[in-house]
């Protein structure tokens, strides 16, 4: 990745109304991050691809407690809206940093969006709500911030799979870009949670890059890929939650049965720390 | 209500495609009245406001199969494009009339809107799922039409209500026109079921609209209204099916301690046909 350097004068808005003048005030393309803040190269990534996709990048920096069940962290989710700041600057037109009652007067809303069944597969069967909480921010920062186009990494394969189906089921007038995940030399996909693995925990971690080349070289043979999940789920490197090759529109299981694209998804725990894994493979094999 | 002439070529679009090469092309602020076809008065009312308050009209006529129960009406409900067509023609600048496939390539859709709680109340009860699909289909046609202002009537309290709820909750770029319940010489709301009734059956029907008469004046009376409410109750020319005063924002019953707007909603049933009739009152005294 080139990183590129500040060329730009980055404002901060923190209310609608401000986002709403200072965004018709940009001409020409936009392209919107949405992020939870806690900026990590990960996100630098996102907002390079932005850059290169549109005229102007809109940056949203916001916690969104919709998205958090009620055992979870929001309360301790990272908040550091100064390193944010100075992570984007001069390389995105606009931060919107809203607080929660900005965002929502009224909590939880009255009307939402809902994720339907596909929310509830996979990661959603963890965190229930967790992605009807993400589709109706994504929905309001969509509308507030008007974006050409919105961009997502593909490391949260679910959340961008969800999303496709927003934009296209409400008909909004967003293109979606997506990025590839950021991996380490040694293959393990980038995480802020990777700080938390011992050197030890690391080399077992890498289990999950390793199971994803396998199915990527197994591919188009639908059977040889479901067979390098297999062969994943029975090592002992990890505890996994699931290792699936799933349909891309429903999140379903594919079966043997399955031509076109689908989703390889994995997600485990090495050290307690969860870690998630993910690639997109066209499968027109048995 | 003044009956504007035509002034204005009418275009029907039927794909989204078309909707928006077109809306672009449409100079000034715009209008949209969304209805389901078999346009009667009321909806020209409808129109008539989008004149007064728009540059240019777009009028949807769909009928919208995600807001019809299993045991509903949707295959037989009225549909005649070309006897709308001629309703406004020359009085609306684009009709929208998209084919279920076009407007849901999947159904149901993977993402939608829900109408929360406020959803499953009054009208909702009776109707599960009803107002999820209302507030979907008409996220679809904001997001597809774009237009500055949307209007809808006052009868549709409990709609009107959670419409209201939509635009709010999920930042929609667009303001919601209301339009006065229009009524016959006798004071029933006008309403296409109301050809359903005998002469006998319209006379009967009129304790709906003596209702909304008297919680008017009872208000600003807390205790008043809800006597009054009370007192239609007791009447057995309806068959009732509720007649409440609700906080517009929850939709839930007042309480006597309530103060500020409160919705007064009839929903009866004469001779099997259903009607409804609503008001907005201002409660300011116990």
């Amino acid at each position: 990745m080139t990183r590129p350097g500040p060329d730009r004068t980055t404002a901060l808005v923190t209310t609608k109304a401000a986002l709403r003048e200072a965004r018709a005030a940009l001409p020409g393309t936009v392209a919107l991050v949405p992020t939870m803040g806690a900026l990590h190269d990960g996100h630098l990534a996102l907002v390079a691809r932005a850059r290169e996709v549109a005229d102007h990048v809109i940056l949203s920096d916001f916690v969104n407690p919709l998205q958090f069940g009620p055992g979870e962290d929001y309360e301790a989710y990272p908040r550091d809206l100064d390193a944010d700041l100075a992570a984007v600057d001069g390389l995105v037109d606009l931060v919107l940093a809203p607080s929660a009652e900005e965002m929502y007067p009224v909590l939880p809303p009255t009307v939402s969006v809902s994720a339907g069944r596909a929310g509830t597969l996979l990661e959603g069967a963890a965190r229930p709500g967790h992605f009807d909480g993400v589709v109706t921010v994504v929905t309001k920062l969509l509308t507030l911030a008007a974006p050409d186009v919105a961009v997502f990494g593909r490391k949260d394969a679910q959340q961008l799979a969800i999303l496709t189906r927003l934009v296209a089921d409400l008909d909004l007038p967003v293109r979606i870009e997506p990025v590839e995940i950021q991996r380490e030399p040694s293959g393990l996909a980038r995480s802020s949670r990777n700080t938390y693995l011992s050197d030890a925990g690391r080399d077992r971690a890498l289990v999950l890059s390793r199971t994803i080349t396998a199915a990527r070289e197994a591919a188009p043979s639908v059977g040889a890929v479901l067979g390098t999940l297999d062969d994943a789920l029975a090592s002992d490197e990890a505890e996994w939650a699931y290792a699936l090759a799933v349909d891309p529109a429903t999140l379903d299981p594919i079966t043997p049965e399955h031509r076109g694209e689908a989703l390889v998804v994995l997600a485990a725990r090495v050290e307690g720390t969860r870690l998630l894994d993910a690639a997109v493979v066209s499968l027109t094999a048995p």
